[in-house]
Parts: structure tokens; sequence; C-alpha cells
């Protein structure tokens, strides 16, 4: 990882690749990487679709290795959703073939010239920019059919769907996964957009020929991976719930939390949870002949998605994740897993972020286009994102714009980005970190749920005002550092317990590095971003009055516990105040 | 104009009116009232549609009295469109009647319990508010029709149409003008949108039995106005281009200049200028038996209106304004007046902003959607607003919206709000004000225009950034105060170029209001109200960094003067440190 690619899709004659060494980037991996490169690369007050905004593509720092959970990869750039800073990550496999290839970060940057489209391949012989006119407006899986025809199935890529050629603020990035389907994505705040703004349809990474990078002390990075992988295992989350019921394990638990929220927000627990819940979704996968445990990318040890298939056995998408099954599930009325595995599968094919779509949907049924619960209007309004028509487009924009073009008050986004499947009155801690991220409402930038409703890692009552602030800073900053080891941020439900394994991801990182970080390093580490992200953000023009939840959190009491969101708007500007 | 009409829509049982002394706010008119009232009482976080922000409509200081040109009206609250304060102002004969009636303002607060729409009848012995469910989408032609059925054509209304009942960002108030036509807009900013929002369709104003309001110095007041009527006679542009050409003087003007942005502010002149100016226009007003010279309120001396019939001789629209003639005209590239004048009456009719509507089908022209040029297609388009179908939503969202929806760059808006007709890079002072207003980009918050292009009240090159900054400034104050007297701002051609007429404007406050105000005390009024709106502004979350034009008009040239927008961000920040 001691070079950067970066792609000047404004140069005459096409695109240009240009291979710079890391420089000044050395030792940044993941977010730390792309938001470090959007700070200091891209003005804060450009379009985020014009010249001047960058698509920053890059593997964690431990990616490419033989370090467990080290598979996530990083986007960032200035989100069209937001109008701040974004990274958002992804699983897959695209992260340890870029890595194995030497790349520490791929720059999308400049204007196109023209309408046409390009592909991008790359193995250890150099980067290959084509006209690639023939894939516009294939969905993700059609693409993904076709990359296979021409690279077979070894390769990984990177890719957009309709929605991000159409530019569409919910668009994602999506990354095959070990099958080489086009299943995770970089999901939220409109990063396909960028992509699609930049005229690049897929990067085909190909690894054939390189090896694993290899650590800088092999024998204490073998004995630290050993202890770090047992750690994991012996975890009852990361080693039993994940690996027996994915993430959706939440919906019952969350529910039962009074946190759950359904139709659009109105309530905190939802009656059809049963039908959806985690618990159900795997013994669906066990009997259509699917996988209830099943990992992303190689080197997941926690497995925590599966394979969904249809009614007939066949391959339908991978296991809906918890947020995925809350947006367009409870969040829509909507109690019917095989419609919410189709909404997922359409949401990746067409290149969308589950998240926003669930969100934008409750918004349009409250303001009266379908019935909340009506799942096959649902897979209607999907697609019409999927054609361009002006309702897709709407919808295409996300809950905000949505809200906006519909006179929706009650709409649950901060920054202009929908909530995820946590109430921030009944889980406050997670209300904190919608408020303050740097990325709009973002239950992955600093997990509060854990520690309000798991127990992990201390225990906060999820219902009182009192130590949010605290324990959403120190998320947010643990998280911002995890996501720059490109680890899963799953690993948290270990480390926050179990101090011998936080110390065993340590030394990992040591003795592949060559360096000799401690625990308020990483604190340091995580910081720093953080400070970069809220800085470009505050220069964008964003300011404390966006660290704030919509009005009516504030004034409308959740069932069951009856509850407003209680935390103050002068302790919120604390969060950041360390 | 002691008291002030409360009406609660909220209440149980429906809408409830409650008259209260003038209080705290006495002494205030207009714009001064209503940005005031919403700072004193509008949460600046709340939602624009919601329970907590309020509507506020005031007629002028001198609105109701012998005082010429003092009938235009001021409606305020916090923008849907921009997110921060807003007062829009129209002429019309409301702002007279609710003047005679005695109420210096109407306002709606609360949130209506159900879906009911009111009308709001008041004339001397009250206020009566009646279910008017019967009113339900009606356009503002047919609504006033209906009016006029049930209380003759002598009463003055304000109403929305179907726009406003829809609750989109472009939607407008509607003032009936002297022929009980609903002419005469509150356009910007999407106040249609919040009146909507309280499900009040119109309000019926019926000033039978009541006098004009009388000056406290009888003698003073008649001879200060027939010096004010003089001095307007006196002057070439009140006194004479305004009444033979109307507003739409100014296409060959700001076309000759450069400043005038075609095809969506893409190049500074439009070639089919001569077959839509004011020239044009008012032989086709002639020719056809309509009216080239008219007054939108009693007591108007400028006459800069007109009547414009279609091809049969029968009554379209009130003569289309500079400012639509070129949103809908040159913006779109479109050269047939019939065409403009029909969009006019359209945009009257659903109760739109003619400078949104224009901007916007001009970002969707860009996006593909239609040619430039295509006056059918871009009809079509306001129907479809009309009929609030997803693509009318999108349209009626205004320019912003649409952008984000269509993913365009080129998007000529401040603070969500599209730019009128002059471009900033060839009318540099104008561009500061369409950067610095509080209230989104408006021409009308202080017309640097005025000077730069017509060398009224001095002379400020239009392509250098010097002295643009306190050119804007100082119309931006004197603007505040004239939208708080209920003075037409037309006006000012003449008070910035004769002493002598501005002293006849103070002699005739003065002399009705029983004060002594001084030039100095006027300026005051006009900082005081500046500085609310701002504040406001802050705390809604707006900051110096939405005191910019898009990135674009800093990097995009503009023929025929090849320039791009030269006032720095640093000297843009200057204009409210006085």
């Amino acid at each position: 990882m001691d070079k950067i690619l970066r792609i000047d899709v404004g140069a005459e004659g096409g695109p240009k690749a240009r291979v710079t060494p890391v420089g000044e980037y050395a030792g940044l991996g993941g977010r730390a990487m792309t938001s470090g490169m959007v700070y200091n690369e891209v003005p804060p007050s450009c379009h985020p679709l014009g010249e001047d905004n960058k698509l920053v593509i890059a593997p964690g720092l431990l990616s490419g290795s033989a370090a467990a959970m080290s598979g996530r990869i990083s986007v960032g750039c200035k989100s069209p959703l937001t109008g701040g800073i974004k990274e958002a990550n992804a699983g897959g496999q695209p992260a340890q073939v870029l890595a194995r290839l030497g790349y520490a970060a791929i720059v999308m940057e400049g204007k196109p010239k023209d309408d046409t489209l390009y592909k991008v391949f790359i193995n250890k012989d150099g980067v290959k920019i084509t006209k690639a006119n023939e894939y516009k407006m294939l969905g993700n899986y059609d693409l993904i059919d076709k990359i296979k025809e021409e690279y077979g199935d070894k390769v990984a890529c990177i890719s957009i769907g309709q929605a991000g050629e159409m530019k569409m603020l919910a668009s994602s990035i999506a990354c095959t996964d070990m099958e080489m389907r086009p299943t995770r994505h970089a999901g939220r705040g409109g990063v396909g957009a960028v992509m699609g703004s930049k005229h690049i349809k897929v990067i085909v990474l190909d690894d054939t020929g390189t090896k694993m990078r290899q650590p800088k002390d092999p024998g204490k990075f073998k004995a630290a991976n050993k202890e770090w992988v047992d750690g994991l295992k012996k975890n009852p989350t990361t080693g039993q719930g994940l690996p027996a019921f994915g993430t959706n394990v939440l919906t019952n638990i969350i529910n039962e939390a009074g946190g759950y929220p359904a139709y659009n927000f109105t309530t905190g627990r939802f009656k059809g949870c049963e039908a959806i819940s985690g618990e159900t979704e795997v013994e669906i996968e066990k009997a259509r002949g699917g996988l209830a445990t099943h990992g992303c990318h190689r080197g997941c040890v926690i497995q925590c998605s599966g394979i969904y298939n249809d009614k007939d056995g066949n391959y339908l998408t991978k296991q809906p994740e918890y947020e995925t099954v809350w947006a367009h599930g409870g969040n829509c009325g909507i109690n019917d897993l095989d419609a919410i595995a189709m909404l997922d599968r359409l949401d990746d094919d067409y290149g969308l972020d589950t998240i926003e779509m669930g969100a934008t949907i409750g918004v349009v049924m409250e303001a009266g286009l379908a019935e909340f619960g009506d799942a096959k209007a649902a897979v209607e309004l999907v697609h019409e994102v999927g054609k361009g028509s002006p309702l897709g487009r709407i919808l295409g924009s996300g809950a905000a714009v949505a809200g906006k073009a519909f006179g929706v008050e009650r709409v649950p986004v901060v920054k202009g980005q929908a909530m995820p499947a946590y109430d921030p009155r009944a889980v406050q801690g997670i209300g904190v970190t919608y408020a303050t991220s740097t990325m709009g409402a973002d239950h992955t930038a600093g997990y509060a749920v854990a520690t309000n409703i798991m127990k992990v890692g201390g225990n906060v009552d999820p219902l009182s005002p009192e130590g949010q602030i605290v324990l959403s800073r120190n998320l947010q900053i643990t998280t911002a550092a995890i996501d720059s080891l490109g680890t899963c941020l799953f690993v948290a439900f270990a480390i926050m317990d179990q101090p011998e394994t936080f110390q065993a991801l340590l030394d990992m990182c040591n003795a592949f590095l060559g360096t000799n970080l401690t625990a308020d390093d990483v604190t340091e580490l995580g910081k720093s971003i953080l400070k970069k992200e809220r800085e470009f953000n505050m220069k964008a023009g964003l300011t404390s009055k966006q660290d704030r939840l919509p009005d009516y959190f504030k004034k409308e009491s959740l069932e069951p516990h009856n509850i407003t969101f209680q935390v103050k708007d002068e302790d919120l500007d604390q969060v950041f105040n360390w």
C-alpha cells in the first residue's frame, strides 16, 4: 500500500490514470485516508457533483493482510446528501484485493468532458481504463454478470447501479462479496452519485499473482492474530449471537426495548416483529437451502451474514441486515420477509442505500402515497427509483427531499441523512450520535445502542440523558479509529468488554505495521479524524445548529415509554469539546 | 391599526380568532412587523410547516392612508424554501383594506387538528371563520370568482392556490388587485405553503363602512403628499419609463448590459429579447385592447402595470413583470410573449412564484427534460405542478430541490432560493445582495441594479467588485425600511436621486404618524430589521458560508463580458459589519 491511483476523469481524450507514491498520506488507511484526503484536497464549498469534488476509495490499514476482520473499505467525498464530508464503508472483497495490489487509495477527480461511461481494470501489471457505454443503466447484478463473462469470477468489483448513474442522493457504491455478488454497499450519503458524476461505472480488481501483505514482525503478528480471533470467538455477541442470527437478531431486542421505530417513527414497538426477526429469517434461510452463517469477505471470523433464497430455493439476496429489515419492514409497517428481501435485492441492484430508501418510503407513506404495510406498493416504489421516473427521482433523493416535495413535517433526518433503526427517544445515546456525527444520522458512527441496550462496555440507561454525551463521544472517537484500520465495526462488541482482546488488536497492528501504538494513540487517531471532518463541515456551512434532531423528537412522545428526546442542545454542543 | 388578529388554527372545534391590542408591536408596519414578530415568537429551529411556525401578514405603516404608493403588504414566517426568515411582499388591495379595518397584523398560528379547509371573513364588525372545503384545490382565479358570487366585487382577498394547499416550496400568496383579480403575489420563499399548512384558503377583507386612516397633522400631510407625488411624477423612471413600458422596459436594458441570464445562466445576452421586451409587450397590449399603464392598488401614481389580453382580446393576465418575462422567457430560451403571459397566468392561478418556477424550468431544461425554447413544454410543466403529479412535486419544490432530484450542478440559488433576472457576474452589486440577503437570492432586497446599470443614486461599475459591498449594504438597509412603510419599492428611483422627494416622504410619514423621524432614524430602522432577521437565520443554522453564490459563478465566465463573480468571500462577510 505504498501508492495512490489518481484518475483524472476530465483529461483530454478520456480519463487518465496516474500512480503516485503515497507520500504525505503514508500510514493512513480507511477513514483516516478518505477524510484526510477530502479535508486536504476538496474545497468545502464545492458542488458535490462538480469538478472539485473527489471520490476517494481506501482499504483499511490492515486490509490485504492475514489479520482477521480486516476487509472493510472506506469511500469518502463531499456528500451530495448531507453537504458535509462523508465516509461510507463496506465489506466484501475489494478492500483485501485492492490492498494486495498495493494501493492505499483510488482517487477519482475532475469532471468528465462528455457522457461516455468508463470501466477501470486494475491488476498487478497496472491500470487500464476503457469505454464502457455498453454498461449504461445496467443494474449491479447484470453488470457483475457481464464482468464475470469477461474477467472470470475471481476478481472483485466496485460499481454503481442505475441510481449512481442518475446521480441520486440515495445511491450507493456496491462491492462484491466472496461469491462475487454486488451485495456489500458503501451505502450512505449518496457516494454512488459522486462515482456517477465521474462517469466510472465499475472498477475491476484482479489480485492474481499478488501476495498477502506481510507483517513487519511475523511472529508477533501471528500470535496476536490468534489471540484476536480467540477473543472474537469467545465473546457471546461476535462468537455466538451474530454468527447464529446475524444482525437481525436485533429486531426482537430493540422491539422489546421499545426503541424500534415503527410506522415512520410513530411508535417504539411493531406488532409484526416476530415475522421479520432474525430468528425467523434464519429458519427461512435454512429451510430453503440458503445459509444462516456466512462471511462477506475473506478473513471474516464472525460470519454475521447469510444467503436468503426465494420460495423456490433460488438465490435472492444476501441475508438482509437488521437495519434493512427495519427500514423496509417495521418502519413501513411491513411484516413480510420475502418482500423485504426483494427490496434488499432491488436496492443492491439499482445501487441504493437501504436505510435511506426505507426511511423515504416511510415518509411518503405518511404523505399518503401508499398505505403502511403495503409491501407490493413498496416494491413498486423502489422500481420507480430504478426507472428514474419523476416519482423515482423524488424517492431516490432520499427522505429529506421527499419530505420537502410532499410537504411532510415528520421527516427523520439529521443533516439531510435518514435515521437508522433505533429511535433516539428510547435509545438516547444513539440520538446523541445521530445529532452530532459528522456524517449525518448514522448508527455506525458511534453505536451507543451497544451500551444503552446490550450493556456492552458499561451500562448507560437508554431512557435518561445522563451519560450519553460521554458515551457517544468515546464511541465516535473509537469508531473513527476502527474505520481506519479496515476492521469490521462488530469487533467493538469484543474489545469493549474484553481488555485482552483490545490489546490483541493493538499488538496485531503494531506487529503488522512496525509501530508502538498505545490505546491513547488510537484515541488520538480517532480524535484527529473527527476534528478534520468537523472542520470540513464547518467550512462547508454546517454549524452546531445542524447537530440537532428534528424538533418533533423533542415534542412527540414515543410509546411504550412515553418519552421524548431529553438531551439538551447545550450538552450536544459538548460532544466535540474534549 | 391598533389591533392584531390572531387565528389559532389548532383550537378545539376549529380555528379561533382572537383580537388583541397591538401592544409591544405598536409603531411597526410591513416588514418591521412581520420580521419582528417572527423573531420574537417563532423558534428558529422549528419545522416551517409545523405547529410552531407563524404566518404574519402586515400592511405597511402608511397603508390605508391617502399617502401615494402605500399599498404594499408584507407576509412573514420561517421560510420552507430557505430555512431562514422570510418577508415576501405584494401589491394589490389587501394592504389598504386591512389597514382601514384597523389591523396592524393577521397572525396564523398553531397546527390544524384535521384536514378541514377554512376561509376567514373580516369586516368592520369583526372576524368570521368558516369551513370552506368546497374551495379545496381551486385555483386562485376560480376561487376569487366564487368569492365574488358570495361577497361581491368590492372586497379584497388574500389566498392560496393548489400549490399552497399542497405545501409546495415555490408556492405564493395571492392578493387581489383593483379589478379583484388574484394577480399580486407575495411570491418568494414558499409563504403559500405556510398558509396551506395552516389550512386557511382565503382571507376576505371588506372595508365597507370604514374610513381612510387619518394623519396626525392633516395639513402637513397633505402638503408633503403633494410634494411626494410631484417628485415621483418628475422622475424619469417613476414618471415616464415605468408608466410607459412597465418593469419589462428592463429586458432591453439588462440585455444590452450583458447581464441578462439566458439559458439557465449560461450567457448574458438573449437573441430573442426583442420579441419579449417591454416595448413589444406594450404594443401587444395596446393592439389587443389591454392596458399598457395601470396600477395594482388604490393610491398608486406610478402605474407600472398593465393588462395583457390574449389574441382574441380577452383578459389573460396582468402585464407580466420583467422578472417573470425573464424567468419564463430568456432563462428558458423562450421568446414567445403569449406563452410567457400564459405561464404568468398559470403561476398566479396555481399560486406559484414566477421567478422560482422559471428558474426551476431552466434547471430541468438543462437536465434534458425539455429543450430550451420549447414554450409548449414549459406550459405543460407548470400544469404538472398544478396537478401535483410527481414531476409537478419536484418542480413545485423549486430550483434547489429540482437540481438535487435531477443531479444538476448548475443551479442558480442562494440559501435555496432562485436568483432573479440579473446575472451577478455582469451586475456584481446585485450579486452581493443575492449572496448576503437574509432572504436568499432576492433582487428586491437591495436593488444594486439601479446604481450598477441605471446609474441611479451614483455610479458603481457593474463589472468591478469595487464599491459593491457598501452599495448593497446601504440598499439593503434602506429597503428594509421602505418595506416597513408599505411603500412600493419603485419609489427608490426617485428618492435616491431627488433629496427633496426623500424629504417629502419623511415629512409625510412624520405628519401622518406624529413623529419626528430623520433620515438617520430610517437607517436605524432598516438596520434593526436586518439585525433581527440575520440573528434569526443564525439561530436557524445559517452562517456566513451560506452568504455565497454557487461556486460556478466564480468559475464560469459569462459572455459577453467574459467575467466571473469577483467579490471576495471576506468582503461579503463585511456587508452586515456596519
